[in-house]
């Protein structure tokens, strides 16, 4: 197994490369290269790492939040996340690559150099969110990467949500919802009415009606689907909110009586646990779907253990073959054009 | 002052009655009528009412939320509901209605009998909602009468809810944002990008430009405008996100230590004041916005407390002339067809 860091491009470039480490240390079987300034890198490895598994491949240039995606993409072909996947796309001992950089720069590179799967309209971005539901998360494709849809996108991204939720979790036939207004078959705007007979006749999907964004956190699907704007602004509501709660329980116990202090003392670890779970950033990371590659997204932010988790995520997305099951729940559909719309 | 009452329609009718006592109690120159089964009615009035603010009118029909609310407010034309806001068309002595029935058909009756205010394009659902900030509310309009939108909907949506935080809260010079994907000018999916320069050119209203649907919970902004697809899967998520951190907050102490557990205990008046304030239903009622009447929708599982709360909200609204205000602001806007589009 052999996977590609992009080490620059999040906000801590050493704590990237101490995830490497971690995960080269767990996993006999892998060997990662390192995109960045071989300097930096060198220094980090030569202070904590004494194996052969980890090598480096010097990069000048970095992709920063603040550069505009297409035109870095465009531009900066020295740097990190460019180089990164265009490693992965021309060996193919390569299984995938992780990143921390610019989001939207990401998804350009995915798809200008490692390029759709033949049959996908539309990349997209997808988060494993936490839910009730100890240990168990589902996925909400798309999360961001396309604001206006059509329905051939949604069929797409629920095909590739399944695909997502067996590779990385084992879930036999994944449950597939469509995120609407109402349960009852027949709610929805324009987009989700057209939607929902295409999803009811694919094939390769378990297609169980509409979801209401208040049942999602339960654990009862597996897979919701909606265009990416409605599903970026659920995604962002629920980081707001739980950030809320939080910040509301705390205020509450703050100015409350001396006992409701001394309760709130105790109750620490459990309220800590919790932000952890809530944290979309500290679950998996969120993974480019439909790109001819398996490009995980580490959150910019991103320190030693969950640059190790999304290492891991990549190991376990291609060891289950992500990218054949995909082809392969396309190849059942009969409109098999490469359309681009 | 005068409101009709829909006394049917909603969980507890008898609760509806008590929640009428409350405010007229409250309220020494307020004068309900309420709609509904007068036998039902009279017997809740005759045990716990010994005044004369408030009279009955006899309705034998009762919308139902099984009932589809097109066919509903044509075919149930004695219902509690049609009757309440027929009353309060027919009479200008009538200040508004409460009803805590099925929403669609609230709205459809709304739209139908009430009828749109000249110029607006299509009436709304505004809802009351919490945020971090002590006793601060927002609104978000639309969540959930108009899936599908266009720019000149979402104008509208903008002023009224302005005139809708001016005329509740008393807030001054509210500050309007649209929800989107992003922060920055440029951001959104096609409907927000159209819509923004349209809202920067309204005379009217405060327009502070887009807000991320993470942020709309800390108490910045007064008035998020959205299409009602999106704007309900936020609303959805709130509550659904809410209920989840509870139940996560509970079961993480109940599986943790003995102190925990104590912790726990302690704590619950914070967590119970903290349901109250996250509870939507618990804010302000839903308020029909765009027709030509004051018109609030109460929970369908509302009791006394928040039905009394309803109706001093309608008393609000009236008190601060919401409608002329609306008209007002309308009136500015270059273009004032009566466009139903």
């Amino acid at each position: 197994m052999k996977i590609v860091l992009d080490g620059q491009g999040g906000d801590y470039p050493e704590q990237a490369v101490l995830g490497a480490i971690k995960a080269v240390n767990k996993h006999k079987d892998l060997e990662i290269i390192i995109c960045g300034k071989a300097e930096e890198i060198n220094k980090v490895l030569s202070d904590n790492y004494k194996g052969d598994k980890i090598t480096v491949c010097d990069c000048r240039e970095v992709i920063t939040n603040n550069d505009i995606p297409t035109i870095a993409v465009r531009q900066k072909k020295d740097s990190s996340m460019v180089k990164a996947i265009r490693m992965a796309k021309e060996d193919d001992s390569i299984d995938g690559v992780v990143s921390s950089g610019n989001t939207g720069a990401l998804l350009t590179a995915s798809l200008f150099i490692a390029k759709r799967i033949k049959g996908i309209s539309r990349p997209c971005l997808a988060p494993s969110l936490p839910t009730a539901v100890d240990g168990k998360c589902f996925v909400l494709v798309d999360c961001g990467a396309n604001a206006d849809c059509k329905p051939a996108n949604l069929q797409h991204f629920a095909i590739m949500g399944s695909c997502y939720m067996q590779s990385l979790y084992g879930i036999n036939n994944p449950t597939v919802a469509i995120l609407s207004n109402g349960q009852e078959k027949g709610k929805g705007n324009e987009l989700v009415k057209e939607t929902y007979p295409i999803l009811e006749a694919t094939p390769s999907i378990n297609f169980v009606g509409n979801v209401e964004a208040r049942d999602i956190l339960f654990g009862n699907y597996d897979v919701v689907v909606s265009d990416g704007f409605t599903g970026n602004a659920v995604l962002k509501t629920i980081e707001g909110t739980a950030l809320c709660v939080m910040k509301m329980i705390k205020e509450s116990i703050k100015n409350g009586s001396i006992l409701q202090k001394i309760g709130g003392l105790l109750i620490k670890p459990a309220v800590k646990k919790l932000k952890s779970t809530m944290d979309v950033n500290e679950q998996a990371g969120g993974t480019v779907l439909g790109v001819d590659e398996i490009i995980v997204k580490a959150h910019g932010s991103s320190k030693e253990a969950s640059i190790c988790r999304c290492i891991e995520q990549t190991m376990q997305l291609a060891n289950n073959n992500i990218l054949a099951r995909i082809k392969e729940d396309l190849s059942g559909l009969v409109d098999l054009e490469d359309n681009n719309d």
